[in-house]
Formats: structure tokens, C-alpha cells, sequence
């Protein structure tokens, strides 16, 4: 008998959003009439440019990428003002985190995030043997984040903001306050996934890497896979002082981007129009989620993302609503397993939203 | 301070082929005049079916990948007559690799596998703090491996066949035979990367999956990156039992190929075309790189692969040979790493060829 190691037997797996082809297979209905506002994918499609990048790449898929990824690390050391060693690209953002998780977690350790935040961070920890302690509240509270330090002095402190999947955010002066609160020798992760929505939202939530790039221990990340509509081909990255970055890299595999999803956030990251683009439908639409909110009486936590989360009251259940949705082909995430009677919606387009709004009000009828 | 974990003091990473565009800057060679035969990539290119689907597909980039990867293994299970819950999809086998040696390894383990093979045996074993036990020989001989195994009881052994990047292979015989006289509590790797190339040579060499599906703790280990054309695309997948599957897939992160690199494996199972093509231009042109060594005076390892290793005597020196050629724009592999006075070659198309034998004359000269 093969004896694995201990911490397999305590693994928790991601929930992945139901993809399209599952509901045309188990429900029958036609892909045309299946909505996804469930992954947070982004609404507006691929960018033209990043299509273009793509089929000009296509001939290329026997060569292996750059392992340097020189002109990636080019291009973001130029728009966020960093250096290219202050950066290491991951398979995702969700890499980074597998890096950073396997650099410094054990049995022994523990990591610290709010009670509802991106499932990876506790998918991460437990791969490792590590423990997993939550504040009481999902939003970042300064209190609530210091008081659980103290006690269990985890190695790993995760400020999600805008936070996933809830929506709200954390303002740049409590983030800072947050990490000059914590030890130098915890690594502060500051995920900033969504930041493109809460910057064009509120400049008080906008956080940049360099805000933070003073502290050794802390690491910003981002992602292509949002805003920038790249979530099919998996291109993250964290900002943090050199030092930190050397270490985490040696935890990467090589090659670890592939040729075209290279070539594709290479070409995504100066297409700024496609940004604003992305920025105005969602600006144009989310209005529409929180009248329909308001009108049908339940509430909902002020988004600073490109999704936003219906909690619902007692005799409303969020398992029961997304299930009669998804048979009716709009799929949309069941927050019930985070604890919470609530369902996350990707803000989609107008035509999206509008099926969304239909079936739901059947839903409730 | 941050403490990090004690095994990154003593990571060894993976040493990548040049790029063209490296050799473009530093020696100010015109890319058409540079020759990459350095990294085992298809010569042929990309399967003009696949760069078809690549193209189809490119307005999905901000869709995420069927998380099930439903259809490829369907189409692997097809292909290698297995079971659909037989397989697991890796970004590259590399990364299969990854989910075995972080499923079993620890500081106080040991891995097995021959005297020279591919490096990330070692670098994921690192990792995780395991020790490193190596054969006598770069070939995978019995008697050396059950040596080892009794001594050490280690808990991964690799068998490398065809081995990488020496270019012999062991016969499904002998594997089989190590196989046994090991104990079925180590996880025996049989690393197939380069396997369509020894099965078109000769088919004593040849083994499928199926041939070693009974033993509970033998993984099966292809790549698309090889014969199929894609090594850009980092899709590689290990077949076994479901009951190891079922345990690697707790290491699994979710979405660890790209929408795009699904589409593409996809499409590259079903062109067994491509892979005709890819063998025959292969035979018609490695007779050349024998001869050539024959004729200059120098030994060679019988390939079993899509690449030639030659052994050089005492007075030529493979680092001034791959750094002579290099400066002429011709990248290979320079084996001294890996404790030989060799290099290792990957046979290209006739043209490439061509340049190289050139260029290689008139270092020799």
C-alpha cells in the first residue's frame, strides 16, 4: 500500500462555476439559452486585439514560451512603475498563492483571513498541513484581523479586497493600518483580483502595488483573469520586493505560462480601451441588480467587483434558488457552502441581466 | 523576518533552453538564422488541425475550461483503451510530476531513478525536502535499481523510458521486471514523454498504459508536447488506477490547463496524421546525425527519442562546443550539467539539420 501523506486525508477540492455544456447536457436546454453569470467571466467577451494576438500565436504551439517572460514582466513593470524582479507570474494569481502557501506553511503553522473569503487560501493552507483561522466577520476588520494575529501568529495574512465572493472592499488606509498592525514575519497577501472594479469605483479603495511595496513582507497580486478578460487563459501575477519574489520563485515551474496565454496578456495588458469598455457596462449595469434587490426585498452587499451577492432572509434559500435558476439554464454560484443563504451573480451584459432578472422573478413568484 | 520553509535553502531550478529571441539580442543574429534545437519541440510545427481549433477557439479566452476536461479524456481514454477516472490531466506532465511528489514525499523520503534523467525528478523531490538516490548508470538497469530500492525503500521510483535526455530506452520487459521486484508501497513512475517515438523504432520498446494498468501503484506518464506538437501549450496527463488518480487529484489546483490548451490537446488526440508525419520526418533524418558522429570520431546514445546525444571524448569539451555553437546562433543542449561530456541535439527538419552539421564542422575543424 502506497502510504500518501497525512494531509490528503483532510483536502477540500474548489467548486468550479457549472460550465455551459453540463446544463445542455443534464437539462437539455440549448447552449443559446444558457446564461453564466457564475465564474465572473468577463461579460464583454475577448478583447479584438488579444483575439488577434491568439490567432497570430496559433502557429506557435510547438514552441515552448519564454521562460523569462521577459516583455509580460516588461509591460506590467511599466504600468504599475515596478521592476521586472519585483514581479513572478503564476498560472492564475492562484499559483502565486500555491507558491507563496508552500514556501513558508507547515503542520505547525496556521494562516488568517475573514470568514468569507476566496476559497483557494484555505485549499492552499490544508494541502499543507497548515490551520485555518477566520475572523468573525467577511469584511476586513482592522480589530477582528489584530486580536486573531496576536493569538495564533499565523505565517500567512490574507486581505482579499475587493473581497471574493462577497463583493465589499477595504479602504487603502485600513489595509495599511492592517499590515503595519502584523509582524514583519507573517507574509500580508493583499489579493487584488478584482481592484480594476473598486478603483474605477472609489479612488479611498484603489490599491496599486506600489502603496504597498515598502513592506518586505507583503505581496500584491492581480490577475488578467477579470477585467482584463482572460479567466480561459490562466495569467496572474504578484508585485513584492525582490527579495521575497526570489523566494517564491523558486517554487515555480518552468514554463508554468503557456506560449499563447503569454502572447495573450502580453497584448491584454496595453489594451487599456478594452479595460474602460469592460469598466462602463458594468457601471451601466449593477444599478439594475440593486433596484431589483430593493424592489423585491431582499439585501445585497454594495459591490466593489464585477459580481454581487444577494443575501437573502429566512424564508428565502439560496440552494433552493440557484437550483430552480440552473434548471431553467442561468447558472449562477450558491453561496450556501460558505456559510451564507446568499448567491453570487457575475454582473453580465444587458441581455444576460435581463434573462437573469426574468427567471429569477419566476423563481420568487 | 519572514521564515521561510527549510527546503527552499536548497532548490535547484530548472535550467530552460536558450530562447531564439535571447540569442537574437546577445550574439545580434538575425532570428531566420537562428537554429533552436535545443528544447525537443516538434520541427514540423503545429498540426494545421490543431492551429484550425486554435483560431476557432481564440474569441473563448475569457472563458474558463471545462474544469472535468470532459471531452480530453474521453478522447485519451478512447485512444489508450482505459476508463475516463483513470486519468489526470497535468500543464505539461511536469506537473503530474508535481502532484506525485507532493502526494507521498517528505524530508524524511527518498526517491529512486537513474544516473542521468530529467531534472524535474529532482527538483519537485527538493521540494519537498526528499533525498535523491541515483543509479550507477544513465540506463535503467535491474540490477541497480533493485539494489537501491532495498537499500533505500524509497518511495517514488522513476523509470524514464525512452530516458530523457540521454535517448535510450528500457524494453517493456525489463520495466515490467523492475516493476515487480518492486514493493508496492513506492510509487513506480513509468515516464512515457517520448514513448511514440521508441514504439514507431521498435516495438519491444514500446509500452502503452494498459500494459502496466494492473500494478496499483504504477503511473503511466504522455505529453502533447512531444510528438503531438504542443509543447507551448503544457498539456500532459498520467494514467493509473482510480485510486491513485483519486489521490493525485487532491493536489490538482482547479483550471490547470487553459481554455485554449484544452482545445488544442483535443483536437492534437484525434490527428494521428500529424504524428505519422512527425516519425517519418524524424527516421528520414536521425540516420545523418549518426553518420555525422561516426565519421568525426565521436560516440552517440541509440535514440529511442525525438533528440541525439552525443558522447564526446576527452578532447572536446561540450561546454566549448555549445557555447561555440551558440554564438553562431545554434542552440543545443550542453549536457556537462548532468555530469557528461555530451550534448544533447533534437533532431530537426532537413534544413535545420543542415545548419547544424555546418556549423558544428567548423567547430570541430
Amino acid at each position: 500500500m502506497i502510504k500518501f501523506s497525512k494531509v490528503l486525508q483532510n483536502i477540500k477540492t474548489y467548486e468550479a462555476g457549472k460550465p455551459i455544456e453540463l446544463v445542455v447536457r443534464e437539462f437539455g436546454i440549448s447552449p443559446e439559452d444558457v446564461v453564466k453569470l457564475a465564474s465572473n467571466e468577463n461579460p464583454i467577451g475577448t478583447s479584438p486585439s488579444v483575439k488577434k494576438a491568439l490567432i497570430t500565436n496559433a502557429d506557435k504551439a510547438h514552441l515552448y514560451p519564454d521562460d523569462s517572460m521577459f516583455e509580460l514582466k516588461d509591460a506590467l513593470a511599466l504600468k504599475y512603475d515596478v521592476k521586472e524582479n519585483n514581479i513572478i507570474i503564476g498560472a492564475g494569481s492562484d499559483q502565486v498563492l500555491e507558491f507563496i502557501s508552500r514556501a513558508v506553511l507547515d503542520e505547525n503553522s496556521a494562516v488568517l483571513m475573514s470568514a468569507v473569503t476566496f476559497a483557494m487560501y484555505e485549499i492552499y493552507a490544508k494541502q499543507m498541513g497548515a490551520k485555518i483561522v477566520r475572523t468573525m466577520s467577511y469584511e476586513h476588520k482592522y480589530a477582528e484581523f489584530i486580536e486573531a494575529y496576536e493569538m495564533h501568529k499565523p505565517k500567512i495574512v490574507y486581505i482579499c479586497t475587493p473581497n471574493n465572493p462577497t463583493g465589499d472592499a477595504t479602504s487603502k488606509v485600513e489595509v495599511i493600518k492592517i499590515i503595519k498592525a502584523i509582524g514583519s514575519e507573517a507574509i500580508v497577501v493583499v489579493d487584488g483580483a478584482y481592484m480594476e472594479y473598486a478603483s474605477a469605483k472609489d479612488k479611498a479603495y484603489s490599491i496599486s502595488p506600489n502603496d504597498i511595496l515598502e513592506f518586505p513582507n507583503v505581496i500584491y497580486l492581480g490577475t488578467f483573469s477579470k477585467a482584463y478578460g482572460l479567466g480561459g487563459m490562466r495569467v496572474g501575477y504578484g508585485i513584492a520586493q525582490k527579495e521575497l519574489i526570489e523566494q517564491l520563485y523558486k517554487m515555480r515551474p518552468p514554463f508554468n505560462i503557456s506560449t499563447l496565454s503569454l502572447a495573450a496578456a502580453i497584448e491584454a495588458s496595453k489594451d487599456e480601451t478594452f479595460i474602460k469598455k469592460s469598466i462602463l457596462l458594468h457601471q451601466s449595469e449593477i444599478g439594475r441588480y440593486e433596484t431589483f434587490a430593493k424592489e423585491n426585498g431582499f439585501a445585497y452587499i454594495d459591490s466593489y467587483t464585477n459580481f454581487i451577492t444577494y443575501m437573502f432572509p429566512e424564508d428565502m434559500d439560496s440552494t433552493y434558488i440557484a437550483d430552480t435558476l440552473l434548471k431553467k439554464g442561468v447558472i449562477i454560484r450558491n453561496l450556501a457552502s460558505y456559510g451564507l443563504n446568499a448567491i453570487r451573480i457575475t454582473i453580465g451584459t444587458e441581455k444576460q441581466n435581463d434573462t437573469f432578472f426574468r427567471h429569477f422573478a419566476e423563481v420568487i413568484a
